[in-house]
């Protein structure tokens, strides 16, 4: 059938990327060679320890597939992070741990489970499908599953994703919890990166009902570093609210170590995040306590608020 | 977390309703127990004849659940053949073999294939699973992977379904051929349906681009049988389109011995019919030629000439 491209969501992070390489494995493994592992984006500075800590080189970078061509996508499924011609390409399979957001005109393969992290869904397959897991398959698994879960501490943790962390640390000969604050500290170093990288790095377009929204997360060991560049953040969050004539730009700075979020907001919208989280902004921003997953914690409550 | 509701689309086919009986079975094995089957409309004369074959007792009758409920989607996921309230419930669960036509709020398992039978996902469950298939449940799948891939005859058929069927016959202890033809044969017996009831026994609303249909199909051993009926059918086809405001009901009598479907076509759209399957509808009628399959043979051509 022709070659299979394999990618995660654009502004792509670990899970993205090392679900890209699993799932080429995993294919390759059940019999697909024709597979490539791509990505949509620029490798943050968390997943680039991940890939240097096994010597492996980070999948293709592309912007587009050709239209008709054969696509898998993992850790995302909603066209809008995705490839711009989703609509035209065919989708053999999707494997992922989102909320569904995609229509298709035709019957294909869809995975997805309400668990922390894509990686635990094919660390699944693998097991069902009773395929080995080498040790830098595990590896790559468990460094999404603790990105994703912030260490099994975020609340879109389950049962799987700690079984899944168990028994990959065991087959990575890995300390999930001593590798895993490595890990999450390497993704808070933002030395490297300009303001608009910063407001682009796992920014993702969502509406809230009509509420035109990005929702960008940086995660942090400590807040107050981050909360230096606000001034320049703000700068250039306005300009990215008129620019895609957005509503809404909420930036989380999430502290990993403690577990919580201080927001940004800005745009006509903002007073939502007040209303949502029962807080009061100043100077556009407050503390919002225990809240660190975009997902659990942040889609549902703006949305039920808008 | 409370009852579970388990269900396929309204007008059920076997394929919707022995999903809603094996999911609950599966379900019960996986620890879950408090879990119901239902279906959300009238048994087929197929069906029927499978219930009586194994001496079991259908569905609970369901027409919707509360705001709030728990749920579990076999055999379908579109909210067009659903209940009306699906955006209310929680949906926990699907497994399907359709397109995705499902928006939702927040992540859940999601498990659809490409293959011709709902009850061949629920098969590879079980084995993922190790679960045991005992000779009911064997039964209750291989009379729908039977009904929905017209003795593996479909162009909806899959290696997967073959296997299954293989298997399931073994479990089952039944030759598939024998069965299976008496299966489908009875669920070619109109005579205790009115009209009105046969114009709805499968009927599914499809949108083929801007063009609102109702694509019914009725299977037969005999199409002149059923075209005795025509003038009462095409009476209350019209009526069915100005009740509903459709610019096409196709109706797809289908021949299950010769693979052959006869069309009625009526509304402002009847001429895409032509368009799309190359032929000339006189009084209403024409015979597709192979097109047995509306999932393969109809909805995306038709879409495609829309």
């Amino acid at each position: 059938m022709g070659k299979v491209y394999i990618f995660g969501h654009r502004n792509p992070d670990t899970d993205s990327i090392t679900s890209s390489l699993v799932m080429a494995d995993f294919e390759r493994k059940m019999g697909n060679e024709d597979v490539i592992s791509c990505r949509l984006g620029k490798i943050n500075k968390e997943t680039e320890y991940v890939l240097n800590y096994l010597g492996i080189e980070a999948p293709k970078l592309i912007e587009s597939v050709k239209d008709g061509e054969n696509v898998i996508l993992v850790d995302h499924n909603n066209p809008k992070e995705s490839i711009e011609n989703l609509d035209k390409v065919n989708i053999l399979k999707v494997v992922d741990h989102h909320k569904i957001a995609l229509e298709t005109a035709y019957p294909l393969y869809y995975r997805a489970e309400a668990v922390g992290c894509t990686e635990t869904i094919l660390y699944k397959l693998y097991k069902e499908n009773k395929l080995e897991i080498d040790k830098k398959i595990a590896t790559l698994m468990l460094s999404a599953i603790i990105s994703d879960t912030l260490l099994l501490k975020s609340p879109t943790t389950t049962e799987c994703d700690k079984i899944a962390v168990k028994e990959l640390s065991e087959i990575a000969n890995i300390d999930p919890d001593v590798y895993g604050l490595e890990l999450l500290k390497a993704g808070t170093d933002l030395t490297s990166f300009s303001i608009d990288e910063i407001l682009h790095l796992d920014a993702k377009k969502i509406d809230f009902k009509q509420v035109k929204s990005i929702v960008n997360q940086v995660n942090t060991a400590d807040i107050s570093e981050v909360m230096k560049l606000k001034l320049d953040l703000e700068t250039r969050m306005n300009e990215i609210i008129n620019e895609e004539n957005l509503d809404l730009y909420m930036l989380l700075i999430t502290d990993i170590v403690n577990s919580n979020s201080q927001v940004i907001a800005l745009g006509k919208s903002a007073k939502l995040v007040e209303k949502a989280y029962g807080v009061k902004l100043e100077n556009n921003t407050a503390l919002l306590k225990g809240v660190v997953s975009r997902k659990k914690q942040v889609v549902p409550i703006m949305t039920e608020n808008a």
